[in-house]
Order: C-alpha cells, then sequence, then structure tokens
C-alpha cells in the first residue's frame, strides 16, 4: 500500500453558498467532495441545521497542494465578504491520489 | 492569502454533555463552533443518533495553541469521568485567524 | 494532562459497505468509531445521503499506528474494488490513549 500526501480542505459555511462553493470545487478541479449540515455558532450567531435556509453546511474535499491552495486563495477573496465561512487546511495520507 | 497555524479540537460526546461543553468553549474563548450528530459505537456501547438522549455529537472547535490545551485540561479534569467522551487535536492552517 | 499521539482514518464509502467496513474495524482491533451520512459527489456520480440505500457515510475511528495501517491495508486489498470508497489518514493527538 501507498499512502499519497494530500490535503482536506474543510469549508463551512452558510447553505446559500453551496452552489458557489462547489462551481469552485469543479473550478479548481476537485474529482469529489462530501457534504453535510451542521449546527454552526459563530461570530454571526447561531444558525440551526434544521432550519434549511439558514443551515449551515460543512464541506470537505482532498486535493494535492497547488489546487489546495488554490482553492483557499479562491474562497477568501471571491467568498469571505459575501458569505458567512470558514476555511482549513489539514495534512492527509490517502492510499489512492488518482481519484483526487 | 496567509494561513495560519490552528488548532482543531474535536469532541465526541453524548448529547446530554453539550450545555455543559458549549459552556466550556465560551470559557476558555471559542468564537465558534459547529456540532452535528454521529452515530457511536464505543467502550460504552453504541448509541443510535436518532434517539435524541442517547445520541452522540461531535463538536469541532478552532481555537490557538494554548486555550487548545486549555480545553483539552478542563475536558479532562471535569467531563471525562460524568460523560461519554473522547477528545483530540489536530493541527490545521486556517485563512482567518481573527475569527476565532 | 498527557497527550498521545495517534491516528485518525476517515473512511467515506456507500452505506452498502458498512456492515464490511465495521467488520474489518473490529478485526483491527479498533475500540470504538463514529458514523454519520454524507451528501458525496465523486467519481462515481452524487449520491444523496436522504435515499438510504444511496447514502454514503462517513466513519472515523481512532488508532494507533500499526493497526490504523493495517486497516488502511485491508480497505484497499479487500473493498476498493468492490464499493465506492475513500480513505485517508491524520495525525492527531488524544487525551487518552488507553480508550482506542
Amino acid at each position: 500500500m501507498i499512502l499519497h500526501p494530500m490535503k482536506l480542505v474543510t469549508i463551512i459555511c452558510e447553505a446559500l453558498a453551496r452552489s458557489h462553493v462547489t462551481a469552485l470545487l469543479d473550478e479548481v478541479g476537485a474529482h469529489g467532495y462530501t457534504l453535510f449540515s451542521v449546527e454552526g455558532v459563530g461570530a454571526q450567531g447561531s444558525r440551526v441545521a434544521d432550519i434549511e435556509e439558514f443551515a449551515n453546511i460543512q464541506i470537505e474535499v482532498v486535493l494535492t497542494s497547488e489546487p489546495a491552495l488554490q482553492l483557499m486563495t479562491r474562497l477568501e477573496r471571491d467568498f469571505f465578504s459575501r458569505f458567512a465561512m470558514i476555511a482549513y487546511l489539514s495534512d492527509i495520507q490517502v492510499i489512492r491520489s488518482q481519484k483526487f
């Protein structure tokens, strides 16, 4: 088994940002992502997961370094002023890199 | 874009511990967190997410090093003997540190 | 408080693989795990979380290095050709290692 060093980008944002974020994921070349609803309490107040339009979502995407940094840069530049959003990067090791 | 090294604290606990944990998050200066239901199977047996009072929750909070360690210390000292709970720390890189 | 370096293994797979994966978790000596539904969009197309049999699940398990690598090896060898699945490893620090 070979482990490939990759980056996990985690994006937590208001559900309204969803289509904008997923379009950007396509743009930077992400081959897949997971998405789930979360309750989020933050600087902009509490958001409850079961009210669809006020829900927060957590999106997780596995990328190599370059597109991961490109994604982070674009999130900050294009979305941070428009949507409630945080994003962070972590180091992971993936079994098969060709899927991403 | 500047990436700030931060800590992600992940807490998995019985839903009954929720208000205790979130009060502690306030106390250590967390500016926000996310929370979602999980099915947990562990040393204390299986807990099913759709039975509210037996559900487990996963709480994720981004902090700088010092409050992250303070949170871990308090979780162990005050809650580990009272609630089914695990907690772990990971290194992340965040776009904007001023939110946390 | 003592922090123990451990591995977090994250497995994202079709819900159909669930019992196979959890049996393998037992086999490698995992003492517990969490599981939640996610929407997954990947190479094999979009899967929607609320259609039970097409849902994706995300399983997270904390292990020491050796069983974590053993788990990754077995996932690749036994399941990757049969199920839609990705798996990755990350470094975490856990308060109490004896639980895992």
